[in-house]
């Protein structure tokens, strides 16, 4: 093989993800080396998808010897012990100035630990965000990069080319150093949990007070999905209320069993908002609410045993999807708030000087959360890139001012009628925990001060104080 | 120094907490040996507290030799690396079956690794969880040993005699093996917070719906302190509101700012519920609430520019009290009932077969969250310890259904007049995800399925299945 041969990048790992990305590559003219530690998956991507870009290798080191210098390496695998197999394998084999980059779902901290490792030796390390599953990854991801911005710029040109557009840009932007692109997948993860559990509890509130048959609520979705809510999750929820189920009649949705399960990337989001102290409870409250609905014996019992309300049915069915409509949107503002300000405090905990109108825009295709309403976040950030939480940015203040109301309403009406809204119900707490002049927190000042002499602040002058509380035991 | 006036036990750390336990030990004719980094503190300690029973020493040598073997230490430092360094230094001067204590709030993780490394070289190590802060430590807390049971029962003696006593019974029991005493520890803070946030939002109802002056306030709380709320921190609220201000006059309560500080050991045990896949929201969201509370900018922005509600006020407020008092309850069970099934689940993947009864018991004294409402809790693991959660046990399931309108309504009408509720909304939501029959779950399979081809599952046969969705772009 001589030089003018030698592929543009390779690809470690030809499983569903790997194989679409080269795939994509091999599409946009790259030349693209793979390579699977079982050769077997390499034969048969072969067999199955040849392509006159795509080149197999079943020896790592011939695999590296075929790459164009500085060599470019995209690990496509389990995140965890395995790349740090696969990393431990390379470094003999690599050069300094090579690439080796980590398109898989890793933890951020791994990424920031493997970025210093890879830098001893003199090796690019980029830790890549990929969202948008197999189709993305064949046809146009959204691509967060994160690592040194010199590697980025040499590999720029393939991952601009692979990702998906939106109005003609790629999806694709350099986030920030060694493990910001990681970081904002996590991020990303979490948003797309409290998007679907609030979808989830609209559902809950048109199906059993708006008592909306599934034909109506795939129509109810489809006009939504023609406004400001318009968004590849609102989409495909008005196309799943029509499917049929091939085995019974009715639609499929009825059969489908009431419980979801989850990988756990979602969660990292929370423990790292929890470990940072910062409040994102509505992609908390989303992981809860699946972990809760997994304990179907549980269920079963309580449902037996503690009697819920009567649920009484709205009398406007038609303003009462409206209010819904509404709550929906201002719940999906303040759970976006909420994961970019988690984003926000990792920029200046980490030194990463995030640019969060850009990572707005490059959620705007090829990935699960992207939506009209991820073209007004950019323009927020634009109009004022410092005006703190997204909840004050004009355009979305004013959506708030318009729709707090049906939000309100919304949580009313399923707690009142024991649908669980943990989701719109953190929207609302979260909303007036800024906006209520008062929050309670004085009292557990007080109680603080009183048990543990932790001292307490005070409203009307600066400085620590301790009170004596005369507290006796027949308080 | 003959064997006959050897101590009993030696305490390494003189500060509050370690001075505190110290004397309570020497005050029930145990012979104590006390050790500090620094000279003065020890000095200090024994010029302010000077006791028969307590011997100082300067050297961690002469510490160690002057203790009846087999020797047994406490550590009452900083939790993380001290610990470790203290540890390091000891190992040298113990003997195989020598007894080292850690009665600090450690992380139950750091625990049981040095459990097992001490264990190597042949020296018992418990990890004992201390709760009642510095007026428990000397006049009796709440003690959660955890480590090898033959080294508890070695240390029994003392730590039943300086436990504070609940109907005669020490407030100290086994908790089970390695980290088991600093999880409890752990969970019961985590109980602490949602306990303190769940009054904290009772108060702001109270106040602004029920339109209660602090004196009021102070009145209610003290009745609610005679009946099936009867706690510590119910009883100090009460003593609370009615605390003058020396400088303005007025109630002290209306000069506190509202803004909440904490240590961060509460969050821990939010952190490992999301490990664990553990639903425990309203500890969580207390902790979230003392977050927010602390954004003292932002808040006075949002105040200014979004506005809430005008609220509501009730029109009779002795029956609005009642339904705040229920709805604190019942939100008390179901925090509770959170905390006491992140044990559960803890007692199961660490192999520890926690008594959740007994775990109980010893919190009805010494420690901030003693209240009438765990004998409750106890009798309920007693009658049957296999109810599962214990919203199900009959005692508190009949409290659940005759509460439970009481704290939909208290939520809703917090959610309608713009007072931040979480913690009282996610116990509805708690509640709910557990007796509604639906919660929504099915469409996020569905579209977990569509976008990820996830599978799903059916209500009316197992297995997992696939759908091929006829998902368009027109949807």
């Amino acid at each position: 093989m001589n030089t003018s041969q030698k592929s543009d990048i390779g690809i470690i790992g030809l499983s569903v993800m790997g194989r679409s990305l080269a795939l994509n590559m091999a599409d946009h003219g790259f030349k693209v080396s793979g390579y699977n530690r079982s050769a077997s998956v390499t034969e048969q991507v072969m067999e199955d998808h040849p392509h006159k870009n795509l080149f197999p290798f079943y020896s790592l080191d011939e695999f590296v010897n075929s790459l164009e210098h500085p060599r470019k390496v995209m690990l496509m695998i389990q995140a965890g012990a395995p790349v740090d197999a696969v990393i431990d394998q390379l470094i003999p084999l690599l050069e300094q100035g090579d690439i080796v980059m980590d398109g898989g779902n890793s933890f951020f901290e791994d990424t920031r630990r493997r970025s210093k490792t890879l830098a001893e030796a003199g090796i690019h390390y980029l830790g890549v965000g990929i969202s948008g599953g197999e189709e993305g990854a064949r046809f146009g991801p959204s691509i967060m990069p994160g690592g040194e911005e010199s590697a980025y710029q040499a590999v720029r040109p393939i991952l601009d080319a692979i990702a998906a557009k939106a109005m003609g840009d790629p999806c694709c932007a350099y986030i920030g150093p060694d493990g910001a692109g990681h970081y904002v997948k996590m991020v990303h993860n979490g948003i797309e949990y409290a998007d679907m559990q609030l979808i989830a509890e609209a559902y809950l509130l048109l199906k059993y007070v708006g008592n909306f048959s599934n034909l109506e609520l795939s129509d109810i979705f489809r006009e939504w999905n023609q406004g400001e809510l318009k968004s590849y999750l609102i989409g495909i929820t008005a196309g799943i209320f029509r499917e049929a189920d091939d085995l019974n009649g009715g639609q499929l949705i009825d059969r489908i069993l009431d419980s979801a399960k989850q990988k756990g990337t979602g969660r990292w989001a929370s423990i790292e908002s929890l470990k940072q102290g910062v409040d994102i409870s509505m992609i908390t409250s989303a992981c809860g609410a699946r972990i809760l609905s997994n304990h179907l014996d549980e269920r079963k019992m309580a449902s037996a045993q503690i009697e819920g309300p009567a649920i009484r049915q709205a009398d406007d069915r038609a303003a009462f999807a409206e209010t819904v409509r509404r709550a929906l949107y201002a719940g999906k503002i303040i759970a976006y708030a909420q994961g970019f300000s988690l984003m926000q405090d990792a920029s200046e905990r980490y030194g990463w000087n995030l640019d969060l109108g850009t990572i707005a825009s490059i959620f705007r295709a090829g990935c699960i959360i992207q939506a009209v309403f991820l073209d007004d976040i950019t323009k927020a950030y634009e109009a004022d890139s410092n005006a703190g939480n997204l909840m004050f940015h004009p355009f979305f203040r004013n959506r708030i001012n318009g729709y707090q109301d049906s939000l309100r309403r919304a949580v009313s009406t399923g707690v009142l009628n024991g649908l669980p809204v943990p989701a719109l119900s953190q929207a609302a707490s979260y909303l007036d925990a800024f906006r209520s002049p008062a929050s309670g927190a004085n009292l557990i000042q007080a109680q603080r001060d009183c048990f543990g002499a932790h001292t307490y602040e005070r409203n009307d002058r600066p400085g620590s104080f301790h009170h004596e509380w005369r507290i006796t035991d027949d308080n």
